[in-house]
Protein backbone atom coordinates (compact mmCIF):
# COMPACT_ATOMS: atom_id res chain seq x y z
CA UNK A 1 0.00 0.00 0.00
CA UNK A 2 1.33 3.37 -0.98
CA UNK A 3 0.59 5.49 2.08
CA UNK A 4 1.36 8.74 0.30
CA UNK A 5 -1.32 8.23 -2.33
CA UNK A 6 -5.09 7.93 -2.07
CA UNK A 7 -5.15 5.99 -5.35
CA UNK A 8 -6.40 2.41 -4.84
CA UNK A 9 -3.66 -0.21 -4.98
CA UNK A 10 -3.84 -2.60 -7.89
CA UNK A 11 -2.24 -6.02 -7.85
CA UNK A 12 -1.96 -8.58 -10.59
CA UNK A 13 -3.52 -11.93 -9.74
CA UNK A 14 -2.19 -14.91 -11.70
CA UNK A 15 -4.18 -18.08 -12.18
CA UNK A 16 -2.45 -21.08 -10.59
CA UNK A 17 -4.66 -23.50 -12.46
CA UNK A 18 -8.13 -24.15 -13.79
CA UNK A 19 -11.33 -25.99 -12.78
CA UNK A 20 -12.56 -28.85 -14.94
CA UNK A 21 -16.25 -29.40 -14.17
CA UNK A 22 -19.36 -30.94 -15.72
CA UNK A 23 -21.05 -27.55 -15.13
CA UNK A 24 -20.57 -25.62 -18.35
CA UNK A 25 -22.71 -22.48 -17.88
CA UNK A 26 -23.40 -20.12 -14.97
CA UNK A 27 -27.16 -20.89 -14.92
CA UNK A 28 -26.50 -24.63 -14.44
CA UNK A 29 -24.63 -24.14 -11.18
CA UNK A 30 -26.20 -24.51 -7.72
CA UNK A 31 -25.71 -21.42 -5.52
CA UNK A 32 -23.56 -23.20 -2.93
CA UNK A 33 -21.36 -26.29 -3.11
CA UNK A 34 -23.53 -27.99 -0.50
CA UNK A 35 -26.61 -27.72 -2.73
CA UNK A 36 -25.89 -30.61 -5.08
CA UNK A 37 -22.69 -29.42 -6.76
CA UNK A 38 -20.47 -32.05 -8.38
CA UNK A 39 -16.86 -32.95 -7.70
CA UNK A 40 -14.37 -31.26 -10.05
CA UNK A 41 -10.74 -31.52 -11.07
CA UNK A 42 -8.35 -28.73 -10.14
CA UNK A 43 -5.64 -28.76 -12.79
CA UNK A 44 -2.78 -26.90 -11.11
CA UNK A 45 0.06 -25.50 -13.21
CA UNK A 46 2.83 -28.13 -13.24
CA UNK A 47 5.42 -25.44 -12.39
CA UNK A 48 3.65 -25.01 -9.01
CA UNK A 49 3.41 -28.70 -8.07
CA UNK A 50 5.89 -28.24 -5.19
CA UNK A 51 3.33 -25.94 -3.56
CA UNK A 52 0.87 -28.89 -3.33
CA UNK A 53 3.27 -31.01 -1.25
CA UNK A 54 1.46 -32.07 1.92
CA UNK A 55 -2.07 -32.17 0.45
CA UNK A 56 -3.65 -35.63 0.57
CA UNK A 57 -7.02 -37.31 -0.01
CA UNK A 58 -9.37 -36.56 2.89
CA UNK A 59 -7.99 -33.07 3.57
CA UNK A 60 -10.40 -30.17 3.90
CA UNK A 61 -9.33 -27.13 1.92
CA UNK A 62 -10.59 -23.74 0.85
CA UNK A 63 -10.17 -23.20 -2.88
CA UNK A 64 -10.07 -19.58 -4.05
CA UNK A 65 -11.27 -18.94 -7.60
CA UNK A 66 -11.54 -15.94 -9.86
CA UNK A 67 -15.20 -15.78 -10.96
CA UNK A 68 -14.33 -14.55 -14.42
CA UNK A 69 -17.91 -14.08 -15.64
CA UNK A 70 -18.94 -11.82 -12.74
CA UNK A 71 -19.93 -8.16 -13.01
CA UNK A 72 -17.43 -6.07 -11.04
CA UNK A 73 -19.59 -2.92 -10.97
CA UNK A 74 -22.48 -4.44 -8.94
CA UNK A 75 -22.68 -3.05 -5.38
CA UNK A 76 -26.13 -4.33 -4.29
CA UNK A 77 -28.06 -7.52 -5.03
CA UNK A 78 -31.18 -9.38 -3.97
CA UNK A 79 -29.73 -12.28 -1.88
CA UNK A 80 -29.98 -15.61 -3.69
CA UNK A 81 -31.40 -13.70 -6.71
CA UNK A 82 -34.76 -13.63 -4.87
CA UNK A 83 -36.55 -10.36 -5.76
CA UNK A 84 -38.61 -10.68 -2.55
CA UNK A 85 -35.45 -10.25 -0.47
CA UNK A 86 -34.38 -6.65 -0.02
CA UNK A 87 -31.42 -5.21 -1.93
CA UNK A 88 -28.28 -5.85 0.14
CA UNK A 89 -24.66 -4.74 -0.20
CA UNK A 90 -22.58 -7.37 -1.97
CA UNK A 91 -20.08 -7.47 0.94
CA UNK A 92 -22.94 -8.82 3.13
CA UNK A 93 -23.66 -11.58 0.57
CA UNK A 94 -21.87 -14.30 -1.36
CA UNK A 95 -22.91 -12.87 -4.75
CA UNK A 96 -20.31 -13.60 -7.45
CA UNK A 97 -20.96 -10.05 -8.70
CA UNK A 98 -18.69 -7.80 -6.58
CA UNK A 99 -15.67 -5.49 -7.05
CA UNK A 100 -13.14 -8.36 -6.81
CA UNK A 101 -14.98 -11.57 -7.77
CA UNK A 102 -12.97 -14.02 -5.67
CA UNK A 103 -14.87 -17.21 -4.85
CA UNK A 104 -14.26 -19.14 -1.59
CA UNK A 105 -15.10 -22.83 -1.79
CA UNK A 106 -14.76 -25.21 1.18
CA UNK A 107 -14.07 -28.65 -0.34
CA UNK A 108 -12.80 -32.10 0.54
CA UNK A 109 -9.92 -33.67 -1.38
CA UNK A 110 -11.01 -36.95 -3.00
CA UNK A 111 -7.83 -37.81 -4.91
CA UNK A 112 -4.41 -36.38 -5.71
CA UNK A 113 -2.87 -37.26 -9.08
CA UNK A 114 0.37 -35.38 -9.78
CA UNK A 115 -0.57 -31.71 -9.99
CA UNK A 116 -4.29 -32.54 -10.39
CA UNK A 117 -6.63 -32.63 -7.39
CA UNK A 118 -10.11 -34.15 -7.43
CA UNK A 119 -12.17 -32.09 -4.93
CA UNK A 120 -15.77 -31.35 -4.14
CA UNK A 121 -18.44 -30.41 -3.97
CA UNK A 122 -17.85 -27.25 -5.97
CA UNK A 123 -20.36 -24.93 -7.63
CA UNK A 124 -18.24 -23.25 -10.31
CA UNK A 125 -18.28 -23.55 -14.07
CA UNK A 126 -15.75 -25.37 -16.22
CA UNK A 127 -12.80 -23.13 -17.07
CA UNK A 128 -12.92 -21.04 -13.88
CA UNK A 129 -9.39 -19.94 -12.90
CA UNK A 130 -8.02 -21.07 -9.52
CA UNK A 131 -6.00 -18.42 -7.66
CA UNK A 132 -5.14 -20.02 -4.29
CA UNK A 133 -5.60 -23.11 -2.10
CA UNK A 134 -5.51 -22.98 1.72
CA UNK A 135 -6.25 -25.24 4.69
CA UNK A 136 -9.68 -24.66 6.29
CA UNK A 137 -9.75 -21.83 8.79
CA UNK A 138 -12.72 -22.70 11.00
CA UNK B 1 -10.42 -17.97 -18.86
CA UNK B 2 -9.16 -18.13 -22.39
CA UNK B 3 -9.66 -21.79 -23.27
CA UNK B 4 -7.66 -21.50 -26.47
CA UNK B 5 -4.49 -20.49 -24.68
CA UNK B 6 -2.33 -22.29 -22.12
CA UNK B 7 -1.09 -18.92 -20.88
CA UNK B 8 -2.14 -18.29 -17.26
CA UNK B 9 -4.99 -15.83 -16.90
CA UNK B 10 -4.13 -12.58 -15.20
CA UNK B 11 -6.69 -10.40 -13.50
CA UNK B 12 -6.33 -7.01 -11.91
CA UNK B 13 -7.30 -6.89 -8.25
CA UNK B 14 -8.29 -3.46 -6.93
CA UNK B 15 -8.07 -2.57 -3.27
CA UNK B 16 -11.50 -1.74 -1.83
CA UNK B 17 -9.97 -0.18 1.25
CA UNK B 18 -7.16 -0.38 3.75
CA UNK B 19 -6.48 -1.76 7.26
CA UNK B 20 -5.62 0.66 10.05
CA UNK B 21 -3.90 -1.32 12.82
CA UNK B 22 -1.60 -0.79 15.77
CA UNK B 23 0.65 -3.48 14.23
CA UNK B 24 3.16 -1.60 12.10
CA UNK B 25 5.64 -4.30 10.99
CA UNK B 26 5.35 -7.91 9.85
CA UNK B 27 7.46 -9.25 12.75
CA UNK B 28 5.10 -7.69 15.34
CA UNK B 29 2.08 -9.64 14.12
CA UNK B 30 0.83 -12.88 15.70
CA UNK B 31 0.51 -15.73 13.18
CA UNK B 32 -3.27 -16.03 13.52
CA UNK B 33 -5.97 -13.59 14.55
CA UNK B 34 -6.90 -15.82 17.49
CA UNK B 35 -3.38 -15.56 18.94
CA UNK B 36 -3.69 -12.14 20.55
CA UNK B 37 -4.22 -9.94 17.49
CA UNK B 38 -5.86 -6.54 18.04
CA UNK B 39 -9.04 -5.09 16.59
CA UNK B 40 -8.48 -2.90 13.51
CA UNK B 41 -10.35 -0.40 11.39
CA UNK B 42 -11.27 -1.30 7.82
CA UNK B 43 -11.44 1.96 5.92
CA UNK B 44 -13.52 1.10 2.88
CA UNK B 45 -13.47 3.37 -0.17
CA UNK B 46 -16.44 5.75 0.20
CA UNK B 47 -17.49 5.05 -3.42
CA UNK B 48 -18.20 1.44 -2.35
CA UNK B 49 -20.24 2.21 0.78
CA UNK B 50 -23.43 0.83 -0.84
CA UNK B 51 -21.74 -2.58 -0.89
CA UNK B 52 -21.57 -2.53 2.95
CA UNK B 53 -25.35 -2.19 3.33
CA UNK B 54 -26.58 -4.99 5.60
CA UNK B 55 -23.41 -5.34 7.68
CA UNK B 56 -23.95 -4.62 11.38
CA UNK B 57 -22.13 -4.89 14.71
CA UNK B 58 -22.04 -8.52 15.84
CA UNK B 59 -21.81 -9.99 12.32
CA UNK B 60 -19.16 -12.59 11.58
CA UNK B 61 -17.31 -11.89 8.34
CA UNK B 62 -14.35 -13.10 6.35
CA UNK B 63 -12.10 -10.23 5.31
CA UNK B 64 -9.86 -10.87 2.30
CA UNK B 65 -6.62 -8.90 2.21
CA UNK B 66 -3.73 -8.56 -0.21
CA UNK B 67 -0.59 -9.39 1.81
CA UNK B 68 1.50 -6.85 -0.03
CA UNK B 69 4.81 -7.65 1.70
CA UNK B 70 4.68 -11.37 0.83
CA UNK B 71 7.13 -13.18 -1.46
CA UNK B 72 5.18 -14.57 -4.44
CA UNK B 73 7.94 -16.96 -5.57
CA UNK B 74 7.94 -19.14 -2.42
CA UNK B 75 6.49 -22.63 -3.03
CA UNK B 76 7.53 -24.44 0.19
CA UNK B 77 7.84 -23.29 3.80
CA UNK B 78 8.40 -24.68 7.27
CA UNK B 79 4.91 -24.40 8.86
CA UNK B 80 4.73 -21.63 11.46
CA UNK B 81 8.35 -20.74 10.54
CA UNK B 82 9.45 -23.67 12.73
CA UNK B 83 12.60 -25.20 11.18
CA UNK B 84 11.84 -28.48 13.02
CA UNK B 85 8.69 -28.92 10.93
CA UNK B 86 9.30 -30.37 7.49
CA UNK B 87 9.16 -28.21 4.33
CA UNK B 88 5.55 -28.17 3.11
CA UNK B 89 3.87 -26.81 0.00
CA UNK B 90 2.43 -23.35 0.60
CA UNK B 91 -1.04 -24.49 -0.56
CA UNK B 92 -1.09 -26.86 2.45
CA UNK B 93 -0.26 -23.97 4.81
CA UNK B 94 -1.45 -20.47 5.68
CA UNK B 95 1.94 -18.92 4.87
CA UNK B 96 1.58 -15.34 3.58
CA UNK B 97 4.32 -16.19 1.07
CA UNK B 98 2.51 -17.85 -1.88
CA UNK B 99 1.83 -17.15 -5.59
CA UNK B 100 -1.23 -14.98 -4.87
CA UNK B 101 -0.85 -13.63 -1.32
CA UNK B 102 -4.52 -13.31 -0.44
CA UNK B 103 -5.19 -13.38 3.31
CA UNK B 104 -8.42 -14.82 4.76
CA UNK B 105 -9.38 -13.42 8.14
CA UNK B 106 -12.46 -14.52 10.10
CA UNK B 107 -13.48 -11.54 12.22
CA UNK B 108 -16.36 -10.16 14.23
CA UNK B 109 -17.78 -6.70 13.51
CA UNK B 110 -17.50 -4.47 16.60
CA UNK B 111 -18.80 -1.19 15.12
CA UNK B 112 -19.95 0.31 11.82
CA UNK B 113 -19.27 4.01 11.26
CA UNK B 114 -20.12 5.13 7.73
CA UNK B 115 -17.78 3.29 5.41
CA UNK B 116 -15.45 2.34 8.29
CA UNK B 117 -15.79 -0.99 10.10
CA UNK B 118 -14.16 -1.82 13.42
CA UNK B 119 -13.42 -5.59 13.31
CA UNK B 120 -11.23 -8.11 15.03
CA UNK B 121 -9.17 -9.85 15.92
CA UNK B 122 -6.93 -9.39 12.90
CA UNK B 123 -3.25 -10.20 12.46
CA UNK B 124 -2.26 -7.93 9.58
CA UNK B 125 -0.06 -4.86 9.48
CA UNK B 126 -1.20 -1.28 9.15
CA UNK B 127 -1.63 -0.30 5.51
CA UNK B 128 -2.59 -3.78 4.24
CA UNK B 129 -5.03 -3.48 1.31
CA UNK B 130 -8.50 -5.02 1.69
CA UNK B 131 -9.81 -6.76 -1.45
CA UNK B 132 -13.13 -8.33 -0.41
CA UNK B 133 -15.53 -8.89 2.51
CA UNK B 134 -17.88 -11.89 2.72
CA UNK B 135 -20.22 -13.54 5.23
CA UNK B 136 -18.70 -16.55 7.03
CA UNK B 137 -18.95 -19.79 5.09
CA UNK B 138 -18.79 -22.44 7.82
Amino acid sequence: MNKKSKKPVQAMLRSIGVIRSSIKKRGESPMQGSEGAPDVWLEIDASLSDALDGIAAGDELIVLTWLHEADRETLKVHPRSDPKRRLTGVFATRSPDRPNPIGLHPVKVREVSGSRLRVGPMEVIDGTPVVDIKPVIC
